[in-house]
């Protein structure tokens, strides 16, 4: 791994142009260029090719970037080779979806247990994930090797869970519930904020519906 | 409203503030200087003091803002007086969490109906919302005045989804299916991507147990 400061923007679209380069695998194409690529994920050859050299991957002029030595590049940039672990912490509607979605996408990432208060919920087996109850959050995270917290808890009870997710000693969080959440500076803190999107998109449609008179 | 432009990122920290002043309204707070709901947030009192300009509203220097006054010009602000309609698109797991957990959140901003392609969901009352034929997509949306879509279909399935809308005339996407959507411009797109998240968190959990020599 390169040791300069790489932003969350940078990673994110690496992210998306692996997804992007599986698309085309799936498709059977063999090599793409970085205007190509970089059309399909609505950015700038030159931003590719800058990201490509963080990642340490350089294509050939004339026949542009191999899709699998890229993809299996940016899988050995984004990924652990021996995996990482995370844990979800609130079983509700969003938690159960949540285990759902991300059941067995990323191999080298995978949720290997959930927490919350119910004891009807402790001991089943959600989407091929194991819950159990609050109270063991901190033991079980050091016994499963367990390095990211996903919270899915109401707002109220988020910065709770997120204090003892990070006295079990996870690095990074990703937060679904509506609050900010306050970590050591070790702990990176990703927030997904649904209820703000929807607002933002809200907002946009009206403004755009009265530019057009619609309403 | 304001004929100003107006950034995503400004539309996103309004959402915020009204966010944290209910809590504060809901804790008996009457009033806050722009310096305290700046430490809520996470931003600065100059940031605060020049959103709640675009806001239109200025507080007391002495007494800082009314908090009630305040949500509720910012709600004035993001919100159309008569309330705005949206539909859900893809009723699994995922569909299912989200009407749940956006299910009366906001007066103004209700979820009117969902589609999907599975006969046993049409007809059936989820969350609140009815779920009706995909087939019916464009005309129930016509005749509903809605204005704003969701997407929680698979990536595969997300274009021609978007495309349907955009011919109902919705102005606004949410997007949660983990593909680019093409669509005109006077369509506003917000694309909510969980697994670029979880992957981005990764990253810099796995750089992080690095740096403390954890892993």
């Amino acid at each position: 791994m390169s040791q300069q400061p790489i932003s969350g923007k940078t990673i994110g679209r690496l992210s998306l142009y692996r997804r992007v380069l599986y698309g085309l695998l799936a498709e059977g194409e063999r090599s793409i260029f970085s205007h190509q690529l970089a059309a399909l994920v609505g950015g700038t050859a030159a931003q590719v090719r800058r990201d490509m050299m963080a990642v340490g991957y350089t294509g050939s002029p004339t026949r542009g970037y191999d899709v699998q030595e890229l993809s299996e590049s940016i899988g050995r940039f984004l990924e652990s080779p021996q995996g990482q672990r995370a844990a979800l912490v609130g079983v509700g509607n969003l938690g159960r979806a949540l285990l759902a979605y991300f059941s067995g996408r990323r191999p080298k990432l995978s949720i290997e247990a959930a927490f919350d208060t119910d004891p009807l919920k402790y001991g089943r087996v959600i989407h091929g994930c194991r819950c159990y109850p609050m109270d063991d959050l901190v033991s079980k995270i050091r016994e499963l090797g367990i390095t990211i917290g996903i919270v899915t808890v109401p707002a109220e009870s988020a910065q709770g869970v997120a204090d003892k997710l990070c006295q079990a000693g996870v690095f990074g969080i990703l937060n679904f519930a509506p609050t900010r959440l306050w970590t050591p500076s070790v702990v990176y803190v990703e927030d997904i904020d649904m209820t703000m999107s929807l607002e933002k998109v809200a907002f946009f449609a009206r403004q755009r519906a009265m530019e057009k008179g619609s309403i």
